[in-house]
């Protein structure tokens, strides 16, 4: 039984932002952020919508959750995330100084953590992993879709 | 004399761009997306306005040009920047696929090219030190000034 605030709890949540995205015809990533338990920001990736690259699920979600809390830091706050950040995510995350994140799915090609840790804050807490399978397989969902 | 299409020119637009930063009280960076030697978007930072750490000179800029273009992809543009972009802008620049970037003054600390120019999309051509005194210049009269 899932516990109310686990991190599997809240990566369903980022799951069901991502879903919003496949929908919609866009690569399907959905993020949340958490603050006390409570989620602050939803978002999912609409570069496609926006022809925009920089709209990717993190980057709004971490501006909403700047906008709902009024500040640009974020060190009480966890950011889930279905797939790992890019280097641009990871990069936006620092300058937030995020508590924590928690990312579903490993990104070899475009993840940060080809260059490891420190492209995030040095406070940042670090977890992946978390429903992994779930995550990747509504990716490999969308490409095997735009392969037919 | 300069040309009218020279990379000092418009570097000098975009220094433009980084005194209404510095009007505002932001760290002042600007940064402006030039296509067929037309200016297509001017930006500066507005983190402090927007309490948003995504809202540098850059992201702003390359979201006004795609939505001028229509188009996510920037090939055939070049973006002039007072300041070395971050981690997070390199990785939007890469995203964007831009044509060319060119940059004054360098950030040692905070920069990409810690990271080397492997952050940028390999076809993305660079150029920096272009006005560099007078884009350090403005950031030095900034930090100087907050001591105070």
């Amino acid at each position: 039984m899932l516990s109310v605030y686990s991190d599997s709890h809240f990566m369903k949540q980022a799951l069901q932002q991502a879903n919003i995205a496949l929908e919609e015809g866009e690569i399907p990533v959905g993020a949340i952020v958490v603050c006390e338990n409570q989620i602050i920001a939803r978002a999912y990736n609409q570069t496609e919508k926006l022809h925009d690259v920089t709209a990717h699920a993190e980057i709004i979600a971490i501006t909403a959750a700047a906008n709902f809390l009024n500040s640009k830091y974020l060190p009480d706050c966890t950011l889930y995330v279905t797939l790992e950040p890019c280097v641009m995510c990871a990069g936006a995350l620092q300058w937030a100084q995020i508590g924590r994140v928690v990312y579903g799915a490993a990104d070899d090609k475009r993840g940060f953590m080809r260059f490891g840790k420190t492209l995030l804050h040095p406070k940042t807490k670090l977890e992946y992993g978390i429903m992994e399978e779930e995550c990747s397989t509504l990716l490999k969902t969308f490409f095997e879709k735009l392969r037919k």
